[in-house]
């Protein structure tokens, strides 16, 4: 691993803790995915951009789920307070409100039924099989493992600007309110990432710690970048979507 | 589903469950993707049958440990007995025997390190992510999807009788020896499979619990499926490797 020095059983400064954290969103993050390139860059197809939407949904769903389930491990409250926010900020105060409704917002401005995307039937195995992975780690690894795996919100703003201006550019069946959704991210995801990260450095006070809170990093890239991986396999080359999932071109009879 | 009968409440006849099983293979079986017919028609190069193997070895891992936690789950002895079979089929009696040992055999005879294979920290996330979903599938849902998860071994002979022929005849780094894994499973699976068979359709009484497992080899098929979606993914067309997944081309300084 680059980021260890000379003594690997040395306790790493904070400065050099976030470098290792800012290091793995270097060459991990799924910013870097040639499936990101594609749907910026006005590369994909109504039915690809569908695709990608009703996937990610699988990825959507499962956050307020894993937020819940790291509150629930915790006997700090201050931790759980302010973890709230995110299942908040997620799930809203009523019906229609909240990221998972704007997501299906989004879904329902794609031309897709949000009863079908909900339901992740057609959703390709793979994403769902990424997303449960990701649930089970927040609630199965150590506490600091677990909020560490958030902290690919660092990246996050850069990467969505990206999408919002790349796609409201190259897309003419995307509008500003259809990308609602990003807009409430670009404020939620630096704040919630900086408390995250201050958490992690004062919580992680073994190198054991915070080679585990790296690597906790690295395996959230790896569910990200598997999503991805997914959606560039089954719906760019033709020929490859697999039994039972999600195809734009046969989306009216499968979605009826 | 094309399997419903037109009264979707009634009960199924053992043979139209069982024909029920037959079509999910038929149609869902990763018997019918394309990284099976290029594994065995000879288009891989000995750097990407490596990368299957590699990978396939976190499916053959999880084999005995979702044997294992369904033994765990029930208080049928018989069942208990029979099933305990699969355990000694994967573990053998003693260190370098049994199928695991077999797949490490394989790994050897493509000139990859046991004990890098081992640790699966170059397989691919989505394989890994696929695999733990299958184990976790066994331990949680009912007793009789767990079961019905495994039936794929029902059309597994044909698909391992092609594979030895295919590999046989088109790569001169393969040989009868490596694949001596294969060679056991032609038996064990037929003879597991019948009794898996005869057990679920003993014990899915009623019409619900005959589609659960119907879905629950439909979810063990798109597991197998998303295993192959990955490395066709991220080994046959170039650029596509996952950042610290095996690289055929950097593998001599990635093992050292």
């Amino acid at each position: 691993m680059t980021h260890a020095p000379a003594d690997a059983d040395a306790r790493m400064s904070p400065e050099a803790l976030e470098a290792a954290f800012r290091e793995v969103g270097n060459t991990r993050y799924h910013a870097h995915h040639p499936f990101h390139a594609r749907l910026h860059n006005g590369e994909l197809t109504k039915g690809q951009v569908q695709a990608w939407a009703l996937n990610r949904y699988c990825y959507q769903a499962v956050i307020p789920r894993k937020d819940a389930a790291l509150i629930a491990r915790t006997d700090d409250a201050e931790l759980r307070r302010h973890w709230r926010r995110r299942l908040a900020d997620h799930d809203g105060d009523h019906a229609g409100d909240g990221g998972l409704a704007r997501w299906l917002h989004l879904i329902r401005g794609l031309g897709l039924d949000p009863e079908i995307v909900r339901a992740q039937t057609l959703a390709l195995p793979g994403v769902r099989f990424a997303c449960e992975a990701y649930l089970r780690f927040v609630a199965e690894r150590s506490l600091v493992e677990a909020v560490a795996s958030s902290l690919t919100e660092l990246f996050a703003p850069a990467l969505i600007s990206d999408r919002i201006a790349g796609m409201l550019r190259n897309y003419d069946f995307v509008d500003a309110d259809t990308l609602v959704y990003f807009d409430a991210r670009l404020n939620e995801a630096p704040r919630d990432a900086e408390a995250a990260l201050s958490y992690v450095i004062r919580q992680a006070v073994t190198r054991e710690q915070q080679d585990a809170a790296i690597a906790a990093l690295s395996f959230k890239c790896d569910v990200l970048w598997a999503i991805l991986d997914a959606l560039d396999y089954a719906y760019v080359a033709p020929g490859n979507i697999p039994p039972g999932a999600f195809d734009p071109a046969a989306s009216r009879a499968q979605l009826g």
